[in-house]
This record gives C-alpha cells, sequence and structure tokens, in this order.
C-alpha cells in the first residue's frame, strides 16, 4: 500500500554539503514533504487495508502487573554484560544508545561497572558515617537521611573509560553500544552533600574528602572538598525509585560531571582529609601515561563529548530518502552550547536542533533532517560547551593524548577521557560502520 | 550510638506557624544544626561500630542482569492494582508517591489504566493511519515514523478521574497512593503530530481530530485540532526506552497537560474532523453533573494541583524533631509559579523551595523544612501556576463542583478533575490522616 516518490534536490533548503537539511525544511510543506521523505505510505482510496483488525483487536489483553516491563518484542533492548558468569574480575554492563531515544536512561539500563560483583545490601543496617577533619563525626541512616531536604537534579554518569576502544590507532567494528555504552544519565534525588558536611562541621585545612563503598573491594576515591560543597549528591532515587542494586542501593554519591568511578556506590564512609589517598583507582587506574612522557592524574572532569546513535553500525538505511540524525550531547562543565553535524566527513556542518531543556552535566539529545541520496557519506557530530571548550576532533585528540597498535579488546583497553569525534561511514547499500575520518 | 538532643525554637527563623522553617534556616550552622535535626547521631570517640563490616561487605556480589531491576528490599515499591484477576472490567494501577522522590516515575511505576487488558502487539504489523479531512490519507509503520526528527518531552499525564475519592462528603481514610496515583511524569520522545498532519495536509473547516487506539475496545477521543497542531507527539519512547504495553506500546498520543484518557494509547488512527465524534468516554464519562444543574463536558486541562507525598498516610514520624515536607505540583496551563505549604491548616504559610528545572506541563518537586514539635498539626500545600491560576481550597472547589454522600470507594467514585488543597493531619503520636481542613 506504500508508494515511495522522489523529488529533486532543489526543493528543499540544503545547508550543508551531502544533504544535511534546514531545521525548518519540512515543516509545512504538506505533501509534497510526503513525497520527499519516502516514509509515509499515500492511501489509494481503494484500500481498506490499513483497518483491518489484528488478533489483538479482536480479544481481551493481559492483567496489569504491579511492576510494569517493557514489551515483548523489545526483549533485545538490553544491557550487554562482559562478565555475565560473574567471575572474580570487574564486569561491566553498557547502555543501548541506539535504540533508546530522548534523555533519560531507565534505570533497568543505565550502564553499571561492578568490581566485586553486586552486593545484597539490607537497607536497615546501612550506615553512612562521615569523620575525620570535622568538629563532630556523625553518622547517618536511611531513616537520618530521609529527614534532611533533597534535592533533584538531572545528570548524566560516564566511565573514565569510555570510549576506550577509539584509543585504537585502527578502528574498531562495534557498535554504539560497544563504543560509547559506559555513559548514561538519569534524574537523581537525594541530600547535598553540602548538608551533611555542615552538620559534621568541616574543620579548617581540609581539603580533600575520601569516599567508600561497602562493597567487598570498599571501592574508595578521593574528591576535592570543593567539589564535594558545590554540587555533590548524596543520592538515594534515580528516576524517582530508590536507586537499584547495581547503581550504589541503597545510597551512591553523585558528583555531576566527574569521572563516573569517583561516584562511589554502596556509600558507607566519608573521611575529610587534608591530601588524597591515592587509591588503587587513582593511583593505577586512573593514571595514564601522556606521549610527551608524563602522566595525567586527577583529572577529574568528564569533558564535552557527542556521538550520533542513529544511524549507527547496526542500524542500516534501507532506501535512499530523508532520515532523522540523531544523537547525544553532555559536558561535564556545563550545558551543551552547539552541536554541529557533517555527512561528508566534516568538509562542511550544519548546525542541530537540541531538545529542550537543555540542562548542565546532562545529556542533550540533538537531531537534523539528512536527505542520503544512496552515495557514500560520513556522518559525524561535534559539540561545544557554554564554558566554551570544543569536542577534539580525532587529530587533535590523538596529538594530544596518543593512541595504541595494541590488539583490539572493547574490554580492558588502555587509555580513558576519549571524548574525539566519531564517524560512522555509511556505504551505498545503507550499511553504517566505524571509520576515522 | 545516637543521641539525640533537642534544641530550643528560638535558635531558628521560623516562617510560618506550627515550625515552618526559612529555607535558609539549616544551611551553615554545623554542629548546632545537627542537633536541631535530631536526626545524625554523633559518635562518641569510643565507638568503632559504624566501620563494623556487614556480611556483604566480606563476599563478592551477584551478577549484573541485562536489565536492572530494584533491590528485593524495595519489594513493597509496586503499583497496586485493582483488578489483579483481570476481570472484564476497567484496572487500574497507581502510582506509590509516598515512596518515590524526583520528578521522574519510572516507567514500571507510571499508573495505567486499561479498559479490555494489556493488548499485545507486534510492533511490525502496527500501523497508524491518518485521514478524514485532509489532502491526502497517509499510513505510518514504526520504520516509517522513524525518519521523522523527533523531540523529547517531559510531561505529566494524570486520568481525569484522580483524586476522585476527595469528592466523598467525608475524608476518606487512605494514602497518597490511592488518593492521588493516577497521575505521573516521564520524559517523552516522538514526532510531533503536527508534523504528519503537515504531511497529510488538513483541509480548511476541519476543527478537531478523533484518535483510535488498536486495543479492543477501540478507544477513542476527540482533540481539537488547535491541541494537536500545537504541542500534541505520537510518542513512542518514555523515559528513554521504547513505551511499555501499559503505556499504549508501539506509540500513544501525548497531550501534554490535558486529560490522561485523550493521550490515546495504541493509537492506530487520526480522524481529521470538522466536529467531536461524541465518543462513549466523552459523552458518558467524562461528563460531570454541576450543582447548577448544567453538565461539564469537553473540559480539557488538568488544573493547577499539589499534594504532600512526605509526611503522609503510612508513613509516621517518629519522633519530635525536624522532618522534610515533600511534595509534587504541577498544572496542565504551564509551569509550576509557586508552592506554599501551611502546618497550622491554612492559619499561616511558608514559601516551598521548587526543584530546577521547572518544566511547563510537568511535576515540579517543592519542599520545605519542618519543626515538628509533638503536638497536633495540620499539613497543606497550595500551588500557583504561571497562568496564574491557584490551586482552589476544598471550599472553593465544592461551591464550584460539589461533593456526595455516596458511599465511599476508591474505585469508581463519580466525579473528575479534581483539584483543590489536600490536608494531612498529624496527631501527638506522629501518625498521618487524611482531614479535610
Amino acid at each position: 500500500m506504500k508508494r515511495f516518490r522522489q523529488y529533486g534536490r532543489s526543493s528543499i533548503d540544503e545547508v550543508a554539503g551531502n544533504g544535511l537539511l534546514h531545521r525548518r525544511a519540512l515543516l509545512g510543506r504538506g505533501i509534497m514533504v510526503a513525497g520527499a521523505m519516502g516514509a509515509a505510505g499515500a492511501l489509494t482510496s481503494a484500500s481498506a487495508e490499513p483497518l483491518s483488525e489484528a488478533p489483538w483487536s479482536l480479544r481481551p489483553g493481559e492483567v496489569t502487573p504491579p511492576y510494569g516491563h517493557p514489551s515483548r518484542f523489545e526483549r533485545g533492548v538490553v544491557r550487554t554484560v562482559d562478565n555475565p558468569n560473574n567471575e572474580p574480575s570487574g564486569s561491566r554492563a553498557r547502555t543501548p544508545h541506539h535504540m533508546l531515544k530522548g534523555t533519560i536512561t531507565p534505570n533497568g539500563l543505565h550502564f553499571t561497572i561492578m568490581h566485586a560483583g553486586i552486593p545484597d545490601i539490607d537497607p536497615a543496617q546501612h550506615k553512612l558515617l562521615i569523620h575525620g577533619m570535622v568538629r563532630q563525626p556523625l553518622v547517618f541512616d536511611l531513616d537520618a537521611l530521609s529527614r534532611y531536604r533533597m534535592v533533584t537534579r538531572v545528570g548524566f554518569t560516564e566511565c573514565g573509560g569510555n570510549s576506550a576502544p577509539l584509543f585504537s590507532n585502527e578502528p574498531i567494528q562495534a557498535d554504539v553500544q560497544a563504543l560509547h555504552g559506559l555513559a548514561s544519565c538519569a534524574e537523581w534525588a537525594g541530600v547535598p552533600l553540602a548538608t551533611l558536611l555542615d552538620e559534621a562541621g568541616v574543620e579548617p585545612g581540609a581539603k580533600w574528602i575520601i569516599a567508600e563503598g561497602a562493597d567487598s573491594v570498599h571501592l574508595s576515591r578521593s574528591v576535592p572538598l570543593a567539589k564535594a560543597m558545590d554540587d555533590a549528591m548524596v543520592a538515594m532515587y534515580q528516576n524517582g525509585e530508590r536507586i537499584q542494586p547495581g547503581q550504589g542501593y541503597p545510597m551512591r554519591l553523585h558528583l555531576p560531571g566527574y569521572e563516573g568511578n569517583m561516584n562511589v556506590k554502596f556509600l558507607r564512609r566519608i573521611q575529610v582529609t587534608s591530601q588524597p589517598a591515592m587509591t588503587f583507582f587513582e593511583s593505577k587506574i586512573y593514571t595514564d601515561p601522556l606521549p610527551n612522557g608524563k602522566n595525567s592524574q586527577f583529572y577529574f572532569v568528564q569533558e564535552v563529548k557527542s556521538f550520533i546513535t542513529s544511524p549507527s553500525p547496526g542500524l542500516s538505511l534501507w532506501e535512499p530518502g530523508v532520515y532523522e540524525i540523531s544523537g547525544i550531547a553532555y559536558s561535564g562543565n556545563g550545558r551543551i552550547a552547539k552541536v554541529l553535524i557533517s555527512a561528508d566527513g566534516g568538509k562542511s556542518w550544519g548546525e542541530a536542533r537540541l531538545d529542550e531543556p537543555r540542562l548542565p552535566k546532562a545529556f542533550t539529545r540533538f537531531s537534523m533532517v539528512w536527505r542520503w541520496d544512496g552515495g557514500p557519506a560520513i556522518l559525524q557530530s561535534r559539540a561545544w560547551d557554554e564554558a566554551g571548550h570544543a569536542q577534539p576532533t580525532r587529530e587533535q585528540f590523538v596529538a594530544l593524548r596518543g593512541q595504541t597498535s595494541k590488539p583490539p579488546s572493547v574490554r580492558g583497553f588502555p587509555g580513558h577521557h576519549f571524548n574525539a569525534i566519531t564517524s560512522w561511514a555509511v556505504n551505498p547499500k545503507g550499511e553504517v560502520r566505524h571509520v576515522y575520518a
């Protein structure tokens, strides 16, 4: 029942090369656009098929469950788990960005990294201790914390090792979930850490806090006191409900825009100190050798970044015509100011539409209309944040941070804080591949 | 290990009667506040207990699942389902607001009302037809819709019958889930309906659309064309993932701020017309008799409303001291401008803190600090929206809309669009009850 029609390129404003269209190109043009889109099917008057009754329209449906779940037809929309047998090592579960839209990651699909499995914590027995350089050490249980005024804040969390496969000197063929799936975004609610530190009374000379988790590795990280007193939160709720076990139930540290590993889960202790603790994760894991022979350490902010989620590897184009280019941008430095998109590998750029509200240190969804003419294309996105930082090109990034020829492995690749441009190549079959361009 | 201490009232600024405190009262006061809060436990130097090792700190944890779920300790945080055996009638599942924080309702806990169970729709076979007063009828499948530029928008959905038990002339003893649980808030992503109507080409003289669902009752509602062309959306994603079956999988109408029933699920047809269809739900169900003998019909907007979720019935106070008062406000007319809170049944009011961002036609979380002195109190919240509307007092509301002495039943109570003030009475035991005040 579908009729696809093609219109000439001249009928629609192009703002950048290889088919990137003006943001208003498709508004208010009625049937001409329907044809140009090549998407909707025009009905002939003889057709009655669209209103035929499917089986589910002819019988009562199922019972409503107390806790809802996605359709069985969406069972493929899950995180990839790289340690499904719970071997004694870490485990990464990656968010399937290519199958999601909007900016909120549902709790079941928020990425996690566990270093010794997910602990089964009884919230009635869990306590948070604040001690060290304070006038009065304090202990909080969940009842106590529930009496403080909570704040709500949407924020992304990104593993410092997200996108690590892009340190490879050859583009690794993997999808956006494998390449960029260690970043997610949620609405967090909890008590500002500053409130609790004020309660305990921070002593003069204090400059750091050491946050420690109740899991069996007692993961601990040093956080500058300035950050702790700024926008840090002891988060207890994620997207409305209690945070899930994989996210740190019953409470975790939320440090907007900072390296994911520092957002300590199962938070049980905060020690106020004058110096960082040089813990395992900050002295060994998150210390990166640089091309100049020095090391990068205590580099906390997840810098401005963006990537296109659709089209992307695994999401092929099935015929020439108009498609939406859609993706995610974020910055640990604040709001996203601008996202540009190229369909010709960076030769020309058009400005993407940004969905509102653009919240600081949160995912921003960008989109643009693209008419694919059936020829080769290289899609890229590049973001700027309100602090004035530009997402680096790959060339710029490699010059500063280096790349590696070690055997490619999505898991355990060296290097952190990769935030350069990602490139997707579209071939004449409509298939999408990861390339360097 | 806890020591609770009480401080005199004079130590903290009171902004309204019966213990409502200034928003800055508890910031920067250090240990004095810790005592005033009566919440945290101060450690004695002899205490080592807080850092004792719980069982989950001493052994590896569980495997990470592909799709995460809440802790087993949160199994009570579910929707109440009033038709658990799927009898041939409607079914309501209510959101447990008293156990949630923030503004996003997780998908598993978003309220639903089903009229013939949840259909099991194969998305590959589902189609959306746009026809009637259009130049070119069109059919869209999911692939076609995926090619249009999508928008993201946070919005509340509220059943027109939410809070119906408050039409009773005696306060029904029930919790906030039973009284106000037919409202939820999510981030929706989908294609603006205006884009699709533009594609089809709306003909002169058209004033309404009739939206119809693919469930077996083919629920259908008339929507003014002006709303359809304004901010209506064919939503396919909810909080990032595909909307769940109970929410209308694979697509539903999202009409920001309008009566929930009009947000037609399983959307399969939009007919553009010059008149409303006078369907079952608009002619019988959502036509309300008024005290003046007339009827209210085609009353779409869910007016400004608020209620306190904590403390609330079932969430008792366990000792005198300082607590957070927290709740939700929203308006179908736009943003929330202001929320006032009273602890003395409306004699005096203090202004609540509103969490940012305050988005139009979305939940806004409000909070205030309250010192409960152990005496009786009546807690109320009252909201104003940016359009200038005030949430009515119960007296004002009953004068306009009436109340009823019919036997109280949380299910099937007559009356719609209740939005007056809710009152919670706290007794000296700290128990919270629903009252009229």
